[in-house]
Order: structure tokens, then sequence, then C-alpha cells
């Protein structure tokens, strides 16, 4: 198998690995309230290279499921909305980040060799 | 918001971070060759409740992209597809498990706080 198809195969594994971690990675995130651009430089720095194509439509479903809330600064010149994780977002991040721990734990133990 | 609502986003949420947990477990767990449906047991054993539908595909991609070899047992009366990790299938899991690592590192200093 050629190299570029390997790339290809894990270029789409870790996409696929990355998306369903990015959710709670939002929701811890914004406890403190930011704004889109300010939560895309945060996630790069922790090696999430998301855009905002990827990030902004999922800050608005998370919006829209009341996980995070959102107002608008209007303090600045230009008006930015700014969000922070609700209360429901609070609890669906410890749900999920128990349910990392418990796959963390499940993988650990397959790559031991002792998948039982 | 209804405690079903919640339910809903919590179980879309979840099969979201696990699906892309499924490929590192398998290929973790071919390392012993195994059929489909005992591979099926071993990971609810381990909570990932994947059912056939989804299972059988993804080890199909898996073979036909070569990260994983298959072969026929015809000793039994009835002939049985078995599966076992290939060479790039071991090195495709290997740097998935580093991803897994770094973002398991991100999201715990997240989760405590501080995230730079």
């Amino acid at each position: 198998m050629a190299d570029m198809d390997f790339d290809e195969i894990l270029t789409g594994a870790q996409g696929e690995l990355r998306r369903g971690t990015l959710v709670p990675a939002c929701l811890l995130l914004l406890r403190r309230p930011g704004y889109g651009y300010a939560l895309i430089a945060e996630l790069h720095e922790l090696g999430f290279n998301v855009d905002a194509n990827t990030l902004y439509p999922l800050l608005r479903r998370l919006e829209g499921q009341g996980m995070l809330a959102s107002e608008w600064n209007t303090e600045e010149s230009r008006p930015r909305k700014f969000y922070r994780t609700s209360p429901d977002g609070e609890r669906l991040a410890a749900e999920l980040l128990a349910d990392w721990t418990r796959i963390d734990r499940s993988i650990r133990s397959i790559e031991m060799g002792d998948p039982t």
C-alpha cells in the first residue's frame, strides 16, 4: 500500500476520532465565556485544528439545544456574540467526560492485550 | 429543558464520541484473529454497544483499506470469515493511540480549568 493511501486513511480516522471530542472540549472551555474566534485559537493550541466552518455551526447547534447560552457584547465598536456553557451544558460535559474515561480505560486494557 | 430532550442530545453526543474510537478498538482487538460476531461480544463487554449493522460495514471498509486481512475458516460445517489486523492496521492503530493520548491530555487540562 502506497504511503499516500495510508496518510489519507489516517487523516480520515483521526478526523473521526477528534470530531466526537470537540463537543466536550467546547463545553469545558466555554465555562469561561468566549467569542468564536478566540475559542478557535484556544482549540488550536490544544491540538484541535478546527476551522470556523466547522466550529460556528457546532456552536449554533449547541446553543439551539440549550447547551450554550449567548449574549451580544455591544461595548466595543463592533458588536460580538459570546457564548458560555449553560447548566444543561455543564451536565452534558460531565456525562461525556465520564464516558470518555470509560472508553479510555477500555482502550488501555485492550492495548495491554488484556481485553477482559 | 425537558429531560427527554436532554437524553436525546446526550445520546447523539455519546454516539459521536464513541464512533471515532471504534476503529482503534477493532484494530487492537483483532491483533488476535476473530469473527465478526465474537468481536461484537468483546466490544459489548468493553462498553461499545455496537450492532452488526454498524460493525460489519466498518470491518469491510477496514479490509478494503488494507488495515485488516481476512481468511475463511472452512474447518467447521459452516464457513466463517475471520479478520486480523494487518501490519498497516497496526501502524494505523499506533498513530490513532498517539492521537488519543494527546486529546486525552488536552481534555484533562481543560477539565482542570487550565487550558494553556
